[in-house]
């Protein structure tokens, strides 16, 4: 079955789109989500695939604060226009189609796998459009709203500086009240993903920064809006100061930004900068676990091709049983992580959509899980899909290496993955004592009787964790990984099951992931229990 | 402690280099030893390690048929054929100096680890002196093997073509006799490391081909020499028609050979050139498997000094509790990878040196893990050391996408892993009914109790393995990358035990592997187990 196939399925039969759109009173049937993820998989295909090595081997361009994108993007940007996506799951009131987020997240693999550096710009877009519509006023969203639903502008989001980086704590950009709630930014910016390019007519810049005599650490941080081009038309004093030489998507410009008096307008309340931003950390984070998806279904189709029309030994190459096996763990963890990012996805719209606290409380629990174990899998298959193609998967032509460059940024970015393995363990799991933790396994364990050993042991890694977090919160930290690595390996084993009993087609996968795979989760239990216990001593 | 210093602990007092020396007649005591890995390692630091990424944006460029390497690799091939390092496990008769292998895998590691692209070069021209050493008559070595073994030449091994990979009894080169025991070469190789520079004045290929009438298949193999330069001085027919673009080692051209009825003369008996080659194949998988651990070592050198430096949140990363269980986990693989190749080196030596045919039975069973385990660490390692830099990691500057780079070959050439895995299995396991890996497992179970569980597991699914590669060869095949995987996380976990009882500054790290690395070849036997457990009913 292709992605999109998956993804009708996932939408439509594990997650259950149908139903819960229903229930919100605006129903999508199953015809409508299959044409909607079809539409976007055809545009996909014809549109941004097609130009994927190109746009890595022209890669942007620097030039005296100017940044060239590769030629063909110019006419990509507008077909992506065109195509009204940007604005699917953006409120109506803002000129969006209103669409449940579950399709966004479709796009967004889709689009990934397509040209991962291209879309890094509509992907920061949407993440502008979610911080204005919840925290903008009335008045700003009217004036930038419009033009980032519809892709005529793009957005990006300036949180680091050179000493403010998972600390965000430690910035310094400042901003200067100017009068008329007006503000002058001053300060540098860096890793701004598509902070400069010539694309669109303008770009709106989201920039955390101090306001004067704002208290030290995250309680100082507001949040600010500064456009490239001000309404008169004017270049705003703020511009790009240089692109980073990077491993991977290329084609997506990397950006030092200097603010040098920017004009600026404040977005929500002074002070509040951070929690605007973590109101929507959520829905980015998601989108980067989607990426780490969207990469590994590409490095399954490059790997899938060539293993079917290259012969050794007499037979094709796919025929061959280690072969034969790596394909069988792409397409295992591909779907796995797939289905995991739908179903934090359809959480965060049982919340927006119906109001559910529950949605939100499981979002939060699934967010660092799809984040970091998508985009360790993302990784680990591009590598894989290398190996499959021997030689040739080492030679750029191929593109199994440019998969390879690109999904290496995912495990590092809107969070480093260790980040991601923090927050589970802290704010996910340690705050509510495990509650909705235990409320997830005891779903797992009720979908699939051949899953219950697993879950009884990563219930018990539970308790050592919050146990061990309450003791010795640094080594509690140094198993973190590991632990959200076991919740992975488990949650794509349920993700599996529950394709499985949707559609007989998956019932190998799911039986080679819960034979072959599922012990990498006990694996990580056994670690867990093993440090545990040699800790105590040192503990007491 | 430093690689050298963990070099000369595993050569001394881990594999027993000065007892099995003074046995073989030709003593080297512990500070022989240590002097002989500093000199190596300052050589590398000084001389190959400044100029690594200025190689890697330079690349080896093509044009007309001539390669141009890095500006600087003319001085730096110069300094080493003056170091006389190339020769020194080569026997004095040829001008080497002959020392024990074992010192010549501390070179590999230490000279991959500074410029693995250059490093290509000597390791190619190394095999290329295994294989005259061994097969060549007393007159082709005069001529040939002082100009290797000196390093004024480099030497090839042309083996892969177009259609035979993975699979070399596909391939097609010929060699018609045109007299006096010559020959002329027709065909193309690809992928052919060094194939063609403007390093040394000359290159010695040594070139897989087919006499006329030789059998199909691989028992019609035979092997040749051909200069790219005759003894009148004269170009032979033989030219250089493309270099790859690759995802690493930019600076070791991979190339595209064309052979134009090149005067070549025939190594060995003809139809014997597969077997010839096999006979350097363990020291050529073994340098490979050394590579990984070289690129791992670079990794962490690389990401030791970042996290020393970068502060967040108040104190350096490296005292982050996730960031340093990064760290630890590339010390303990890389350590463990170091010495299980010095392991399999002093089993070499032991067959070499002493005759001991133990020796090269050992050496056997422990060429795959070696290559396969040690570079599966070592592109891990190089992904751990991007993830420590964070978003720096990303940016080529850092040096550590380069290591991600680069380190990606080697689980491909000289046999990709899986080749590896099932050579493991069915020629080191299944030929002598898994008694050299029993023996293997007994020595492991009695050097630490803490190993024996592990042990027994293991011991246990090698029977499993040996069971169904006799019913059903495709589906052990199928999970002979999962029983390498399991050996190599059982030996690493061996190696360490025997490092800390050497010294006791290597016990906390050998603690960290049994604790938290070693279930993992728990895991491995938990997949085998299962695997095979679902097979029994398709089988019967």
């Amino acid at each position: 079955m292709s992605a999109a196939d998956d993804l009708i399925l996932g939408l439509t039969k594990v997650v259950g789109l149908p139903g819960l759109t229903e229930a919100a009173g605006a129903p999508l049937g199953e015809a409508d989500i299959a044409a909607l993820v079809e539409e976007a998989a055809r545009f996909c295909t014809e549109k941004l695939a097609p130009g994927w090595q190109q746009a890595d081997r022209h890669g942007a361009r620097y030039a005296n604060g100017t940044v060239t994108c590769p030629p063909h993007y110019t006419q990509l940007m507008q077909d992506w226009i065109a195509s009204g996506w940007q604005g699917v799951a953006a409120p109506e009131a803002h000129g969006g189609q209103g669409l449940p987020h579950a399709l966004w997240v479709a796009v967004t693999e889709l689009a990934s796998a397509a040209d991962m550096a291209f879309f890094l710009g509509p992907v920061l877009t949407a993440g502008a459009i979610d911080l204005l519509v919840g925290h903008a006023t009335p008045d700003q969203a009217a004036r930038w709203l419009p033009n980032l639903v519809s892709g005529a502008w793009t957005g990006t989001m300036c949180l680091t500086e050179p000493q403010a980086g998972s600390d965000l704590s430690a910035l310094r950009c400042r901003a200067e009240p100017v009068g008329e709630g007006r503000y002058a930014l001053h300060g540098q910016k860096i890793y701004i993903t598509w902070g400069e390019h010539d694309l669109t007519d303008n770009i709106l810049h989201l920039v955390l920064a101090r306001l004067p005599g704002a208290p030290e650490g995250s309680r100082g941080i507001s949040l600010f809006a500064a456009p490239k081009l001000l309404p008169d038309g004017q270049r705003n004093a703020l511009r790009c100061g240089g692109i980073e030489h990077k491993l991977g998507i290329h084609a997506s410009p990397t950006c030092i930004m200097l603010f040098d008096g920017a004009e600026a307008e404040l977005i929500g309340e002074p002070g509040r900068g951070l929690n605007a931003m973590f109101a929507m950390m959520n829905a980015a984070r998601l989108a980067v676990g989607v990426q780490g998806v969207g990469q590994g279904a590409r490095a399954l189709e490059l790997a899938e091709t060539y293993a079917a029309q290259r012969s050794q030994n007499g037979r094709v190459i796919a025929d061959h049983p280690d072969v034969a096996r790596m394909l069988m763990e792409m397409r295992a963890t591909t779907l796995a992580g797939r289905l995991l990012a739908l179903e934090a996805a359809a959480a965060l719209d049982r919340h927006h959509l119906l109001g559910e606290e529950a949605g939100a409380i499981r979002l939060a629990l699934l967010t660092p899980i799809v984040k970091a174990w998508c985009t360790d899998r993302g990784v680990e298959n591009a590598s894989l899909g290398i190996q499959v193609h021997g030689g040739m998967g080492f030679v750029e032509d191929s593109g199994a290496a440019q998969v390879f460059r690109d999904a290496r940024i995912a495990p590092i970015y809107e969070g480093t993955n260790g980040i991601q393995a923090i927050d589970l363990l802290v704010r996910k799991l340690a705050r509510d004592e495990g509650a909705a933790m235990r409320g997830l396994l005891a779903e797992v364990a009720a979908s699939d009787p051949r899953l219950a050993p697993a879950t009884a042991r990563l219930s018990a890694a539970t308790d050592l964790m919050l146990g061990l977090q309450a003791r010795d919160a640094d080594a509690a930290q140094s198993l973190a990984a590991a632990y959200l690595d076991a919740c992975g390996w488990l949650l794509g084993g349920w993700m599996l099951a529950r394709a499985a009993a949707a559609s007989p087609d998956h019932a190998s996968l799911a039986r080679f992931y819960r034979t072959r795979l599922l012990p990498r989760a006990e694996a990580r239990c056994l670690e867990i229990e093993g440090a545990a216990q040699l800790l105590v001593p040192e503990v007491h």
